[in-house]
């Protein structure tokens, strides 16, 4: 029997059981997809790529490399308040495996349907090395986006749930790959805080997930907003306690994917009352922005019993 | 002096001097891009990824890639009959080289004010082999697309251009990757019939773009309208001439991205003056749609003087 195809492939695997949507008009199988976009509302869109052995273990299981990569990329629409509509895959993979390529599937379309996202398109190439790229985009109402841009000096930061999970489960996800249950959720499943993004549309004045380590994806806001940042230490929720050894990694580690953002002091009841709504276990504020003068904006400070912390670094380093 | 980080990189090399366009509210820095859909307009996507020793030579130019890469990709709208938006670029490399990220920059803004589309956002990741994703999107006339599946039986297949010659200099693009002219144009630079796609709306019934070789894509149309094609071998615009002994691999060869389309036997005149008027080298009826039995369609068959060929393979494959 001749081996299959990337056609075949394609058609048996990243065609059938994924979630429909009545805006798609022509998914997998032609040379486009074609979506219908909602009337007054702008197309939010981010690509995301992980690398085997970079970005996961190169031995994890193919359903939770999937399960990550699509994750991890919508936490981007989350980050701005886009409700999601769809995603693009590209997948490169040394070979055609079809076990690899039914569990890929498989943890892929089972987290399409927890996030409804259909699949539209896609391209299945070979390459030596295991490479998923995940387009993600959704709808915003206009004008409303969270940017980055919006923090103003005075206003308090905020961050939703806890962080550091992703990070301290790291050693134990390189040693047993295969481990999926609660302790490595955070790692390849984790939350994505799309309905609470949405609600801060009109709530929060600036926004960014947590994908590199909350102090460097805080300079993110910081220098595009030209304020600076400064942080309670004793306010942040944390994985383990201020005491802990692996305390300033909880601040440095990437992967957590919550939502850090700002926002004015009389939204504090209001955005309460959102987190409890939607049941989002914690939404705390951690500190405040500061003015900055044009020439030195983007700092980052972590305040603990009035002095500032030092770090060696701030977060994960792409290169 | 600290090697540059991810988001230097990105700032320096991507964010100035591409196209702009008034439908982009958002580029690159936030969490998302942000884009303005026109009214009564579908939105046509597609996502296409080339690896380093696989779909381009390891040691081409950069800047040589990412043109190749962007056109390859765009190739896919034209094939629809969309207008080309903007891109996503997901980049992959083993290094932050500054000189390599120099030339690729330079190479994706110079095709990109070719085919006027902006780069919209993108994600640039550490990986042990140079890959390429490239995610385009245009916009559409709403139900005019041209998918796959409008072949009808007593119709037309027309070409345009002509083919081969990309899959002609591919031995010597390998040999000598750095080579920039006429010869290793069809390779490095292909001709993306945007405008020509544009026009077909009104006048195809189907189409695709050639990238597999023109059998191996003609049997997509084939299968997915449920009819058989059957070419003419003495009309088919070639690199070489029937006699040559590389004719076969003008048929068989990719990389061409030369559009295939079906259309009315009444719409020729109309077809030949769009041509015309659009400059098209070549724009020629090469074949005819054949009824098919619903269990025996998808075939292909080229007829040389009242016989049919035999090939040994169609196309590329990708496995």
């Amino acid at each position: 029997m001749p081996r299959p195809s990337e056609f075949d492939l394609i058609r048996d695997y990243f065609t059938r059981g994924f979630p429909q949507a009545d805006d798609v008009l022509l998914g997998i199988g032609d040379d486009c997809s074609l979506v219908n976009p909602p009337l007054d509302m702008e197309l939010a869109q981010s690509i995301d790529t992980q690398v085997a052995g970079v970005h996961f273990p190169a031995n994890a299981p193919a359903h939770l490399i999937a399960a990550r990569a699509l994750r991890c990329a919508v936490s981007d629409l989350a980050a701005i308040g886009a409700v999601p509509q769809g995603f693009h895959l590209a997948l490169t993979l040394p070979e055609s495996d079809p076990s690899f390529l039914a569990e890929f599937a498989r943890g892929l379309r089972q987290t399409a349907h927890e996030l409804e996202m259909p699949l539209l398109g896609g391209d299945t190439t070979r390459g030596s090395v295991l490479t998923v790229t995940v387009a993600v985009q959704g709808w915003l109402p206009q004008g409303l986006g969270l940017r980055r841009t919006g923090a103003v000096a005075g206003q308090d930061i905020w961050l939703s749930g806890k962080i550091g999970a992703a990070a301290l489960i790291l050693d134990e996800v390189l040693k047993t790959p295969d481990r999926d249950d609660a302790a490595t959720a955070p790692y390849y499943h984790p939350q994505v805080h799309v309905s609470f993004g949405h609600v801060l549309l009109s709530l929060a004045t600036s926004a960014i997930d947590i994908s590199d380590g909350l102090l460097q994806d805080a300079r993110h806001i910081a220098r595009a907003s030209g304020v600076n940042l400064e942080f309670d230490a004793n306010a942040i929720p944390t994985s383990v306690p201020r005491e802990h050894p692996q305390w300033t990694q909880c601040l440095t580690g990437g992967d957590d994917y919550q939502l850090l953002f700002t926002a004015p002091k009389d939204a504090e009841d209001r955005i309460l009352a959102c987190a409890q709504t939607i049941n989002l276990d914690h939404c705390t504020r951690v500190g405040k922005v500061i003015a900055a003068t044009e020439s030195d904006s983007g700092n980052i400070t972590v305040i603990a019993n009035g002095t500032p912390l030092n770090f060696d670094r701030e977060g994960y380093e792409h290169f």
